[in-house]
């Protein structure tokens, strides 16, 4: 061992703890169920509002409670332990961890295991196992008790105006109830609509909900490079991600330490973990997709199954017949996974051993209760090769898979481009429906444009925007480095805003009952000059705050009643605010001005007319 | 004066001038009017490319010449002047300057005109004087010709594949040509479908088109406020804004200095610029709504209108009768123009004396060809006002007074929300090319919620790239401050660059002809590793290589086949090309591997299927 670096130089330490600002956590216990607690974010308002505080979803886990005690070594508590302990799962001694399952890096230079050790479990062959058998068996899980509650925002009934608002939106066919119950969850699952991805060694986990007639969620991807990069960065991306608003994480890590990497990363996870098993086992074959082999997948399938890993992207779709399509493209393949697979295939001349194996891919999920994400590693790379033959093609035999993992017991979703204009979008999501039937759809973006890299978080914020008002259930996000780096911590931060910003700006297109919710408290906190409350309430109140202060930087701006944009005398809402109480005034001194403008309607006044022709 | 503080430090001296990186101006000269040069940005590629230089589209003046030769103080050079000269306008002495059209500052304080005098033109009765009148005669003028061109990207005949480019995309009723005359032109401004914004009084202009059947165009907002910035700034963010893509730019200056400043940016601007005459009428009166008058709002159009102000947004539909429809609002009045109006109407309880005084505002504007912009000036200022009565019996109204402008001669926009959340959207489109009889679009976003402060720009671009696909011709930027401060050079920067994202993407999705060049030409240059070629075509060459270099900065990482993102061995480009190398050795041995697929696809064969079931 090096002796200028010790392991504890190697493991993390620190990541980033504490309610964010104005907010603190509370955990909501579902009716007649006690022993389950719901997280939430309240932000509460300042008393001249006279409001009750704004409940908003809360995928951060423990990290953002009042003073949390967060123990990376130890791992977050877990949470499932109970539910799953009566499951009847088998408890078993897992896989040996190799050498290469790590990169076979030098000892001096091998992260260590995550100190907190949790003895695998299996499910058995011919019992229920998974969240779609419990929900076709007409079960309800915990899990689904603890999603329902979760996407009410904690409400115990439905909204008074929620039937209003579900008219408002225009949902595309997507069919959001008033109220979400647990048998609707369980009835969704079952249906195939909706995942709940969760694999049974992953008892940290915060249950959350992946479907059409859901909140719109979005994933941030993590993970050191080849190139750069370290544990401690990668466990700080984590919790950083879900600090902003990031519903699951995936670990995309490849180079050395993977294996422990990722053991930390699970450990420490309140949301639903994804990966790349292709990416490790190109690890473990030194990087030559040649020499690929069904076994070294099958064994990494395995080894992250009993870590706790809770969906696997599988690529099972590239097959050897598409590859061809493919030759003429502007910008070929690029998934990493798909492309892969690809070599493997041309390479060898043969069928993917994915494909092949699926069946077989399928026990080994199912035993775990791990989701499929189906990749789309024909995905268009360029506007130029958006919804062309390749990509369709595999989606076809997504579609295919997706029936298959059904039979086998499994959750199924499916993974989405890519590049995309904004006319060619809404064909994927439709296609996507039918051909996967109606199986959750998880898109990258879509970008709308190629000439914009730096950039890449806006061109396909707008298209993630987009195809989750036509359906999409999870949206990848995009970080402003896409194309030309490996994201920093800035990085992550910025596209998980730009992602909750699209997911929000979807479910309320869609009409989901609860989202307009905090768009009203801020625009009424925006009216009424409640800076504070204003940037309590905006998705990153850290920035909205720096950017006032940067010219007005003074407590009693924080109630004054314009900003620099235009200065006191031009605020339109200050304007809008002397006339209601000029209007007041006017009210008081001539019987009310409602009362007026109805008098002149009366009399067919052309005053204060009612201005809507149609009455 | 003030000893310590010279006259000369109050004018600006520097601006940001030279090409971007990559790139050369180059002017090109229509086909039999060699008089006319209409300036480009060529992108020259790397030899490997084997590719012409990629022309795109450039608003930025002489700025970004080589080696530009600017004097601010002598203005840019009046390229319209001798088109100008032969129309017969009449000169003559315009308005005297006075104390309170700069807000009466001191004389220590007072910013110096710009030197660079132009005597004021007008446009006698009975002669043509406008785009619209022209076009209206029949008559072709020089800045027809030059939009023409410059809309077809200095291209001489139509592309080959443009016309199955259109049939690509939607365009929702928009009819672009696969090429664009001077005749389609005057044609479509004829019929007022487009506007070419052009004061004879701004002969430094670069003349540009708003159209709907023509590139999608994207506005930036300036101008000091009353809490903050200075001439120099403002000129600075002009040049600035256009150097990332501004077509036009307004100067919304409040506060002092107002007539000066406006002066160094007209004579300094190739865009059009707009203004809100009504801000500096309110100055005026001392900032109080209630004391406007017409003849001092009258006395501010020609005091504008001679200083060569291209457009004019006048918010004549803020009627009486529509304040009490604001009452309930969540966030009543918004627009800082309509807030002023309804107040003035309120107090007075009076008609508004822009829609009262509409024909004479007609005259003027029509003296000196200035465009209107219609105001929105009830537009919503939250999801929960979107698409209200109020802003819907505005737009009504706004259709009526496009018909009285163009019935004076006029060329008119029409501007538009706001915040909307998307599947209101393109309700508003839809209304106003009904109510305003196609008059050209110009909408602030719209914002597709309202829960981001501090990402503004992104809340609105998603709204931007939809309605500009939809049909809206030119979109009003967003910076992050929005909402919360003044935005400076760095926010102008990232609420441009969003906007022309949102622009392109929306002429992607209309199938304009020539709108994926530059797409194909980056995506080429991203699949060839052709580093530095991917910076230079993108949309802001510095932050590209800026963010790749961040990880790998070295020369010979620019010729690299990989970056920092996923490292050598996981480069999807790079295994694809490897792959296509192999399929050509494949190809080699096995006498063509197309020969082969061929071959079983006759045969019916597995291997290589055309995987279209269609066929």
């Amino acid at each position: 061992m090096n002796i200028q670096q010790k392991p504890e130089d190697l493991i993390p330490r620190n990541v980033t703890c504490g309610p964010l600002p104005g907010a603190h956590k509370i955990y909501h216990q579902p009716q007649a169920h006690p022993q389950i607690k719901v997280p939430f974010r309240e932000i509460a308002l300042d008393p001249s509002a006279n409001e009750p505080p704004v409940r908003v979803y809360d995928a951060s886990g423990p990290y953002t409670e009042e003073n949390p005690q967060i123990d990376l070594a130890a791992g977050l508590p877990p949470l499932r332990e109970a539910w799953l302990a009566k499951r009847g799962f088998e408890t078993y001694t897992g896989r040996d961890i190799r050498p290469e399952d790590n990169g076979s890096i030098g000892a001096d230079k091998l992260v260590p295991l995550c100190p907190a050790v949790r003895a695998p479990r299996r499910g058995r062959e011919g019992t229920l196992v998974t969240q779609y058998e419990f929900a076709r068996a007409g079960i309800i899980t915990e899990e689904m008790i603890y999603v329902a509650a979760r996407e009410n925002l904690g409400r115990e009934q439905a909204l008074a105006e929620a039937r209003e608002k579900l008219a408002d939106g225009e949902s595309f066919g997507a069919d959001m109830p008033a109220f979400v119950t647990p048998e609707f969850v369980r009835d969704e699952i079952a249906r195939g609509r909706a995942i709940i991805p969760a694999n049974i060694n992953h008892p940290e986990l915060e249950p959350m909900i992946i479907g059409r007639n859901f909140l719109v969620k979005i994933n941030a991807n993590i993970g050191n490079s080849a190139v750069t990069s370290s544990v401690a960065e990668e466990v700080d991306k984590m919790v950083w991600s879900i600090r902003w608003g990031a519903d699951t994480v995936m670990d995309l890590s490849t180079g050395r330490n993977i294996h422990n990497i990722r053991d930390w990363i699970v450990r420490n996870a309140p949301v639903p973990i994804g990966t790349v098993p292709i990416y490790q086992a190109l690890e473990k074959v030194d990087g030559d997709p040649i020499k690929l082999t069904w076994e070294v997948f099958r064994d990494t399938l395995i080894e992250q199954a009993e870590q706790g890993v809770d969906y696997f992207t599988i690529h099972a779709g590239v097959r050897l017949a598409y590859v061809p399509l493919t030759a003429k493209r502007t910008t070929g393949i690029v998934s990493r996974g798909g492309s892969i697979m690809a070599r493997w295939c041309l390479a060898h001349h043969k069928e993917s051993f994915l494909y092949e194996h699926f069946e077989e891919i399928c026990d080994i999920m199912r035993a775990y209760d791990i989701s499929f994400s189906l990749g789309d590693g024909l995905r268009p790379g360029s506007i130029a090769d958006a919804n062309d033959r390749a990509q369709f093609a595999e989606l076809e035999t997504l579609g295919e898979l997706t029936k298959i993992a059904w039979k086998k017991g499994c959750q199924v979703m499916i993974e989405g481009p890519g590049h995309v204009p904004m006319h060619k979008i809404k064909i994927n999501m439709e296609k996507q429906l039918k051909e996967c039937d109606e199986a959750p759809f998880y898109t990258l973006g879509p970008l709308t444009t190629d000439i914009a890299p730096g950039y890449d978080h806006i061109t396909s914020g707008i298209g993630a925007a987009m195809i989750g008002w036509y359906g999409c259930a999870m949206l990848c996000y995009v970080t402003p480095k896409e194309h030309l780096g490996l994201p920093d911590r800035d990085d992550v931060k910025t596209g998980v805003i730009t992602y909750r910003i699209a997911a929000h700006a979807a479910d309320l297109a869609k009409g989901h009952p609860a989202a307009q919710i905090r768009d009203n408290a801020l625009s009424r906190a925006r009216f009424d000059f409640r800076w504070q409350d204003q940037f309590n309430l905006s998705l990153d109140p850290e920035t909205a705050v720096q950017f006032h202060d940067e010219t007005l930087p003074k407590d009693a701006h924080k109630t004054a009643h314009f900003c620099s944009m235009c200065g006191p005398q031009f605020c339109s809402m200050k304007i809008s605010q002397d006339l209601r109480v000029e209007a007041a005034e006017i009210a008081a001194r001539e019987k009310g001005m409602a009362e007026k403008s109805a008098e002149f309607l009366e009399k067919g006044g052309e005053i204060y007319v009612d201005a809507d022709p149609a009455r």
